[in-house]
């Protein structure tokens, strides 16, 4: 578990002036990774740093001679297309480069006239997936969400046995994840109607999100070698916001007696910006299950996870319909709850999804699953928050919506704040429902 | 689908001699792909093309100006160390590619001097998995396993109202997949015995196979472009024997209600030989759902899927214990099954896997599920084979088997054969438990 050290002390600025206006995301406390290039160019895709509204090309600043030792081999390794082989180095060599940047990056330091000549400004940026995804699990980690929607699926029995012992997870499709900016054409696929003798072949009715955090996987682990819990948040590269689109209509029908399928497969959205474990070093949260609750068992508890597993992170959906686009109104808040309310950490994920010696590789996804806290207005997904599409939500323009309607867009935004530390946030995840194809 | 042409004249023959025998799994009318270099090198892995006890080098044979043309262009994709990119030029360049391979190999060639350069022995041989396998997702094809084991797992309800119109399938690992001579600890995991107030972790104790076959994809689909079942074949570059390991005591505690997870993730085997959806041209089956169940919805029908939409694969799945193996005398067969019983077909599953704008890529690997017949004694799984560990099998050499115990390998095995074709197999898939860590 990352240690507070003199790169997250609040009193930092940084000679980018943006970076200290206590509003932005990006200050040098944070000092996120993402694969980026010039909009619109035929530029090499590579890794850059975020810093306020700028980023640091690691390209450019390797070339430049920016950086020294460790700090020069994890730059390196993020000048390639994809984060994978630098989320491969291990944590040792991204706080190696995170040192070097906060350094560089200090009002005052001598590395100034170097570094901003390889500022990019954000505004002038399009990014692409961080990392080539090799396998994407999502769990199931808030028991608020899986009781709303065990309710809905299941009335008789909401919540299953396992919940309280097994941080439930299922794999996910890595090939349909895109980055902030997705759009993608309403699905199609089975549905039937509960008074129908059969199902039929149609748009999906019910679109719906769920907010969620993605996990990158650093340094993996070898076929058959568990990660023990005391090291498994050693493998977490960092944070990003994730949209787990889904279509409630195709779901129900479809996930006896294998899980859902394509339901969840057709588009999935994160956000560009990883943060890493070491930057959320100051927003830690004790851990514990509720009293009465079972106990994690041994490979599921550790002291480390008990005093600090858990992770102070605001989180936010909002919606901004076609009317309210026009109306340059912006969008429009649905839900707002906390990663802390999650059942399961990401160290408990981590050390049951190697317990069988499944193997874990860099640039893999590991999703929270939906996040919803323990109140209705924290609930994460339309399908909760409509109460299984009764109860309309209604927006401030008057608008109504149960379900997602084609040319929403919905935001995630993400960010960590208290007193005595820098705030941090995670920038949108952003993605927008097409027309169907038919 | 593919059509009988010149390649599949049982009457040809090789220069290649062991190619001639009629009992080899490589007659010049199969040329499967797979990736190969010479045991214990540090050659470059490359892609290679069966002939009887031989492999075509196909690096080498790009190198010594083998093919030219639409041929070359594919042989040249295939020198790399996966075969993705060469998977991802579609049927009609791994089709150049065999009709030049068939010619330059056939007795008489003027090519038997080039290529009789470019061989190398298989006994010489070392595998790696054919394909970047970007994503894995394995289906639920085989009505049979669907109803044994829903008998299992849920007495009063075996087989769902869902199966005879979706063809189910869920997500996968990827990392975990090996290639056949695969070796894996015996995972360890929480279980909870149905007289236990509580679960506990522990290895495996009910160790099982699922005979399946693998379809690699070939040509991929733009995500939000849904595969049409008349082209549906024409993305599938060839199939291998898939043992999908599962843990049958991990399973029923984890799998509700996202589906199976760690009881399967540890890993998977599959052979290295790629047999194209060409060479099963001669063995194709007309296909058709029982009397009296629902026809297929419009998405999952054409005539070319009910004329011939079948694929009659024998397969069996052996195991050599280590008595077996000390005894020399050869592994014991425990099942023998036919693809062609499946419920839906591997049309069937792209078309599904994509109705909702799903996108396969080059390299994916969709999975059959368990392949068990009508009859017990084609079952595919031990959970079947056992009726659930209740009544063991008994093997020739007076051992029995409920689960597979440590040091246990299993092989599996697939062939064609029918009057007027020229008998072609898959070579084997070999995987052997391990002890647990603990």
């Amino acid at each position: 578990m990352p240690e507070l050290n003199a790169t997250h002390d609040p009193k930092l600025t940084s000679w980018v002036e943006s970076a200290n206006d206590g509003r932005t995301d990006f200050p040098i406390q944070n000092l996120p990774f993402a694969i980026f290039r010039r909009q619109g160019s035929q530029e090499a895709w590579r890794g850059g740093v975020a810093i306020g509204d700028q980023i640091v090309d690691l390209a450019g600043s390797v070339q430049a001679g920016a950086f020294s030792g460790n700090a020069r081999a994890a730059a390196q390794a993020a000048t390639e297309p994809t984060l994978n082989r630098l989320m491969g180095l291990g944590a040792t060599a991204s706080s190696a480069l995170r040192q070097a940047l906060s350094q560089a990056l200090q009002t005052g330091s001598a590395a100034e006239a170097t570094l901003k000549a390889c500022l990019v400004p954000q505004a002038e940026a399009e990014y692409a997936l961080p990392a080539r995804i090799g396998d994407y699990t999502d769990f199931y980690t808030s028991v608020h969400h899986a009781t709303n929607i065990g309710k809905l699926f299941r009335p008789d029995n909401p919540l299953l046995p396992n919940y309280k012992w097994v941080p439930i997870g299922y794999h996910g499709r890595s090939s349909s994840i895109g980055v902030s900016g997705q759009s993608f054409k309403r699905p199609r696929g089975q549905v039937k109607p509960a008074d129908a003798d059969q199902p039929q072949v149609q748009a999906s009715q019910r679109m719906d999100i769920e907010l969620e955090m993605g996990l990158f996987v650093g340094a993996g682990n070898a076929l058959g070698e568990p990660i023990a819990i005391e090291q498994a948040e050693s493998h977490i590269f960092g944070l990003v916001l994730l949209n787990d689109w889904s279509a409630r209509d195709i779901q129900p029908w479809e996930y006896q007696p294998l899980g859902p399928f394509l339901a969840k497969n057709f588009a999935s959205t994160i956000s560009p910006w990883i943060v890493t474990m070491e930057a959320l070093a100051p927003f830690r949260a004790p851990f514990a299950h509720p009293e009465g609750d079972p106990q994690p068992l041994p490979y599921l508890s550790s002291s480390a996870n008990s005093a600090a597993g858990g992770l102070n992170i605001q989180l936010e959906a909002l919606i901004e319909t076609p009317k309210m686009r026009a109306a340059g109104g912006g969008p429009a808040r649905i839900t707002h709850t906390n990663y802390r309310h999650a059942y399961w950490t990401a160290a408990q994920m981590v050390a049951h999804h190697t317990v069988n010696g499944c193997n874990l590789q860099p640039g893999d996804l590991l999703g929270t699953g939906t996040l919803s806290g323990p109140t209705l207005d924290q609930a994460c997904a339309l399908i909760e928050l409509t109460s299984g599409g009764k109860n309309p939500i209604q927006l401030a323009n008057g608008e109504q919506r149960t379900w997602l309607q084609d040319g929403d867009t919905v935001i995630l935004r993400g960010w960590c704040e208290r007193p005595g530390a820098a705030r941090i946030g995670f920038g949108e995840c952003v993605g927008t429902v097409l027309a169907s194809a038919d």
